[in-house]
């Protein structure tokens, strides 16, 4: 039996798309049905094998589906959860995958507090690749990655459970932490890289950069993709994403001193490594470059 | 014909080991020898493939070369060079493969003075790995990277070229600049990347980076490899890092104004992402990863 019945993704682009591809590949549902913007899209998202179907109508498509699957941008996440809580039966399960959680999760557990018997549970795949919409999806792009759920005291258990068992099921790592915690977290471990690379660029004189090697690349790769995504993200997260800045900036001058001081540098240096090593022989992709880039 | 009659690589690790196995896969030399610290570590560099033969003697190893290669740690290379230069003939080439130029040039030059017809060429591979030592080596480590060389005035023309050409046979792209210029280049792209990876991960709550994904691991990876090697290269080439640093600084707190403003981020996010684009389009191994990270 599959883990769902009806599975509707709203926003069918990379995360949207690959998350139909997954669980169609891995027959998580019986039907996986896609809320798109245009006959063209719903064409291109079926002949890709993203969804079994498609409409452009969002009620419609939501209606009768076990699981619903918000993968909009950041802002439109709780405008459409207003429309599609209305049109779920009892026992459905609305999730979404945004990257700011506090925010999102408080709105939408407002608005099922008249409708108890629909459980929302924030979703965050940790996942992405080099493109953008659903011709960039494939169904592995979750494997061996984390997705992070954040349940609250609100969050029926056993919607969390079977949000976190979809996860395995397309290869992720669940990771269950309170929405807050979430926003503190990927504060320091997405938003801040994503502002760290767009700064070194913009730092960087780009007649030197013919001279770049792999440290280069591979630290400012993020700062290419899409700033209408990230300007949003960065505006739901922000207090947040100010602390982690603030943070980052006393661990850099602290390194600038010691430099200059000539002393304790490498102390520094050696204790980052011990910790990075530690997560390249815990997290998987996360194996170390070599000091000659 | 091959490029070379016999090279000499002193100091068969990573970078040395796997030029020593470009330059025999391609036929570039007639002979490659090593200059290694034990019979065991002959003997292993030898049965990987990195080197024809090796001794534990400099003197005798670099003697009768064409091209030797100074592949030692940054802090070795002058003195390596003092002993090197008196025991090479009429033509020969010395080379290096430090990440820091403008000290070790200025003084592997000087010593120059007294043997006229030697022929010193800086020489950095924006290359490297996970690994470290010859385990780690690779004759592909250095396809579709950078070649960095380093000429003086005082350098033949005819010894640059042929370094150029050595690189190009191994796959690399070789790029000519000052070594004053590559050591401001180098801190931007390099030194500065990997310091700021070891302040992220200094600035990251551990117990957070569970939910880490690709952002931050491609912007950490850098910190785990060798705090020996890296702490050299700070001390080498500080006043640079120091202005690389402090350009970064700027640039951070450029975005964080703005991120509290809420004015004009992604106009700045914009202009970072159109130069991050346009490298992925030129450099190898260069492509963005997405904003689900």
């Amino acid at each position: 039996m599959s883990a769902f019945g009806r599975v509707t993704i709203v926003g069918v682009g990379l995360i949207g798309g690959s998350l139909g591809m997954a669980i169609r590949r891995r027959g998580l549902a019986r039907e996986v049905r896609g809320v798109l913007r245009s006959a063209d899209a719903i064409q291109e998202a079926v002949a890709l094998g993203a969804v079994d179907s498609g409409t452009v109508d969002l009620e419609a498509g939501v209606k009768g589906s076990d699981l619903v699957v918000l993968a909009t941008p950041p802002e439109t996440v709780v405008r459409m959860a207003a429309r599609v809580v209305p049109c779920l039966a009892p026992g459905a399960i609305l999730t979404d995958v945004t990257s700011v959680k506090a925010e999102i999760v408080r709105a939408v557990e407002a608005l099922l507090q008249t409708v108890p018997a629909v459980a929302f549970v924030g979703g965050h795949p940790m996942a992405g690749n080099e493109g953008r919409g659903v011709t960039s999806a494939t169904p592995s792009l979750f494997e061996g990655t984390a997705y992070l759920i954040t349940p609250t005291p609100q969050t029926p258990p056993e919607a969390v459970n079977r949000l976190a068992n979809l996860a395995r099921g397309i290869g992720a790592v669940p990771v269950l932490l309170g929405p807050d915690e979430h926003d503190r977290a990927v504060a320091f471990v997405s938003h801040l890289p994503y502002l760290i690379a767009a700064a070194l660029v913009r730092a960087t004189d780009p007649a030197v950069v013919a001279a770049a090697g792999p440290a280069f690349l591979g630290a400012t790769r993020v700062a290419a993709s899409p700033v209408e995504l990230w300007g949003q993200i960065c505006r739901l997260n922000r207090a947040q994403i100010l602390v982690a800045l603030r943070t980052f900036g006393e661990e850099l001058r602290r390194l600038e001193r010691a430099l200059v001081d000539g002393d304790r540098l490498d102390v520094l240096l050696e204790q980052a490594q011990a910790v990075r090593v530690r997560l390249s022989a815990s997290a998987p992709g996360a194996a170390a470059t070599g000091p000659g880039a």
